[in-house]
């Protein structure tokens, strides 16, 4: 398998389980949202202007003069102007495109479709699931609290596809954004990655 | 395949031939547009209302009369007050129920996952492709023009989202409208229904 495969999901849908599949199967790296944000705060980025946006602080003076002291300094690449999300969206950005031209990869969210829209050695893929799966996926595996699952799994959705708004300037739903897009609760995950897998199998054969 | 298989597809992806695939595959019958269109006229739904409709002819004096001469009358299943354009929906929306209650099928097009939207048996696909792909197709399967080809493929798909956005009310390119959706050119037509077969076989083994 010589491609990037980049995952978009519902939350609950499974699709990180699903990429971490992929990536044993065809024996390349994974990467998800947490290594792909500690890969960027590793880079160099100030440790503390992701804290802080964690936070929702909004010393803007003490996020500036963090920004100043790291190597993506706002002078060095014409981060002038950004806001602290955008900077750190960036800094990511900069670990996603890294890690697609060391090789073959799966990289679960963090927009990397459209990071990476420039190459053509990328497959988009995004995983969905009916409401009800993934309420009870959220509650066997991330341990919600049984009676807020339902609200949260639909706040989440809604945070994904603001955030995908926002840095993509698309809908994060628009079946044209991707290669396939699946409902995983069909056929369970295993199923999910059978069908993933002739698909890119196919890709590979053509 | 104990299901029904809808597809919806952009113009030029191919999505009927692999409708037809599946259908030859699972040895079960396959509905195009074309088919359930001369299914609902010759249930009686009148011909001339169909004709009249093509060439959107405005005598609705004309239509009601010839409206009134077949089985599909206002009275008998309350067509009353609806324009030419949603009775023949109507129409075909019968042909379509009656064709997925005899058994397992596939139905290309005629918003038939809406229409079906209440049986629990029904798979959802959606078909794409980039558009060099279906312009090509276009020109060397359908015969259209090659300086007119890219404009007739974009009307197209303009005319099919404003088709599915009437009668559905939700955007065509919806993601969350499908159980599958799929791009053709990456793995080429055969490709392609090779992976959807092994959703579909991952679907009926869970």
């Amino acid at each position: 398998m010589n491609k990037v495969i980049t995952i978009n999901r519902q939350y609950g849908s499974g699709g990180r389980d699903i990429g971490r599949k992929l990536a044993e199967i065809y024996g390349v790296p994974f990467y998800d949202n947490e290594l792909i944000s500690r890969a960027a705060k590793e880079s160099g980025f100030a440790e503390a202007a992701f804290e802080n946006a964690e936070e929702k602080a909004t010393n803007s003076l003490l996020y500036s003069i963090a920004m100043g002291m790291n190597v993506f300094s706002a002078q060095e690449i014409g981060y002038a102007g950004l806001s602290l999300d955008d900077r750190i969206f960036l800094a990511q950005a900069s670990v996603v495109r890294k890690v697609a031209e060391s090789g073959p990869c799966v990289i679960v969210g963090r927009c990397a479709d459209y990071i990476l829209r420039e190459r053509d050695d990328v497959v988009n893929l995004f995983i969905i699931a009916a409401v009800d799966f993934r309420i009870r996926r959220a509650v066997e595996i991330d341990m919600l609290p049984q009676n807020k699952a339902a609200e949260i799994v639909l706040k989440k959705d809604k945070t994904r596809a603001n955030y995908y708004k926002y840095h993509v300037g698309e809908r994060w739903d628009n079946v044209l954004n991707y290669d396939l897009a699946i409902r995983s609760d069909l056929t369970g995950i295993d199923g999910t990655v059978v069908a993933l897998k002739a698909y890119l199998d196919a890709i590979e054969s053509l």
